[in-house]
């Protein structure tokens, strides 16, 4: 029987295997991926993870998964298809068949942008289309860019943006925003933002490169000259291995605070699956330090 | 005036100014010390903030100022006197005469251990001798140890140095703990751990590398035959320039949740300083950049 079994490796579930074979826990990482890494291996550049300036979302993976194999961590590809507690246990059933036993369970399954389903989008992925204001905001200083959304994460991400880039549209399909009042109207005071309202995304186009963002209005086809678009319409938690078994709030996100723990106890949650703030690499390894460390209270606990 | 002014450079500043310049936002990181860095420029190793695998301390500490420099970060040498709220802004009065104004404060000025103060300790402080069995333990595999302390953290760091060591022997003044019952009971249950009670440390001996430990007992000395020794009789925030400022905790951090909000609204505390379980250089790190997430929403707000 394992001390704990965490399911997901990206930076979150790296990090908790660092400290997992550090602290000589028994463990397993599975990853259901082609490699470890979760959504930064499909990043082209990722700028803010303290300590390692500039470096590609694969080779950021690929040092992640280094550090880890030094550490003697412990990696199984493989699907989970169930997880269940059973008294103090908990028995976790793969795709191939096999079952695994674990005193606790760790989930880093992460989170996944919501996209628009247009033309183009993932073509330019990681090359023009971004879905992280915050972490690719700084490669378009100087440049026009749309932002894609209603929201409080849309209209941060406009003002954000518009304190760096020379021009932001904001394209929303309604004419109303679901984003607090006070934000909107801090847009709204930002004179290089256009508002571009009752329209949709129709394709993103371009040469090599994001060019213009093609949006359906009410009077018609319109272009936007942008060599950025961020979208910001939503995100969803991996979180179906966990319906049924602890609480998740009404996007679907485990509610866990800091500590990591869901609110039945054994079940840790690490990353942008959790209820947080900010969703980062660093912030998401940081999870995965503090849910090992939980874990080894929660088992100094019994 | 400044949109934030961030105090200290050790791992929660320099990440916070990192997320601060790709934010544009004007702000300054004031370091006191002779080089940035903070606590980890005298760790040897650092083997678990994830990605940088095995790297000296020092070597961590450029990394990241590096990277702030790549990113335009703005540093100015000088020592804090006072911080004084006044309406919705805040002074800042340095040592050398000179007054800041901004509109938040980021307090990133961490934490030291409590040391014992016998011979030896300073010398091996690094290499042998520990304040942090999470970060260190792992480098004393198969050996024996020393842990000093009877409190949560000293019972929890010999029940984690026990999975990992030959020996642990737990020297406390006392032969009482703080400690919760359960911890000392699961560590009574260790079979290679050696409880040396109303014991007091005499001094820490060895020929260019820890060799022993010597106790003052009810009976005379004792020699403890390790080649690590773990202090953990408590941490002392930096936190002086914040009382009277900000609600602190008996011991003297700040409380501030995972947003890093303190209870006065401007004031925000990242890394070792605030309240909350583990403190990594990698929990500093992610600190720093949600508190720069934060204090963007606060000044959305205004």
């Amino acid at each position: 029987m394992l001390d704990t079994m965490i399911i997901g490796a990206g930076p979150a579930g790296m990090a908790a295997g660092i400290y997992a074979a550090r602290a000589e826990l028994s463990h397993l990482v599975l990853e259901s991926g082609l490699m470890s890494g979760g959504q930064i291996v499909n990043t082209s550049e990722v700028d803010n993870y303290p300590g390692l300036k500039g470096i590609g979302g694969f080779e950021l993976a690929m040092k992640f998964r280094e550090h880890c194999d030094a550490c003697g961590v412990k990696f199984r590809d493989g699907k989970v298809v169930k997880v269940e507690k059973n008294e103090e246990r908990f028995l976790i059933s793969l795709e191939d068949g096999e079952t695994y036993s674990a005193k606790t369970v760790l989930f880093a399954t992460g989170a996944k942008h919501r996209t628009l389903g247009v033309p183009g989008e993932a073509e330019f992925a990681g090359s023009g289309v971004s879905y992280c204001a915050t972490c690719d905001g700084a490669f378009f200083r100087g440049k026009e860019v749309a932002v894609i959304g209603g929201g409080d994460v849309a209209i941060e991400d406009a003002i954000f943006l518009a304190r760096i880039c020379k021009k932001v549209y904001l394209v929303h399909r309604r004419d109303e925003f679901r984003a607090a009042k006070t934000l909107v109207n801090r847009l709204r005071a930002c004179e290089n933002v256009e508002f571009v309202v009752k329209a949709t995304p129709a394709r993103i186009e371009g040469a090599g490169k994001v060019e213009r963002l093609v949006v359906n209005t009410e009077t018609g086809e319109r272009e936007l000259p942008v060599s950025g678009v961020f979208v910001a319409v939503g995100m969803l938690p991996n979180s179906e291995l966990l319906q049924g078994l602890v609480s998740l709030d009404a996007s679907g996100y485990v509610i866990a605070g800091e500590d990591c723990r869901a609110d039945v106890p054994g079940v840790f949650a690490a990353g942008d699956l959790r209820t947080k703030h900010l969703r980062q690499v660093v912030t998401a390894a940081a999870d995965g330090a503090t849910a090992i460390y939980e874990i080894e209270a929660y088992l100094n606990e019994r």
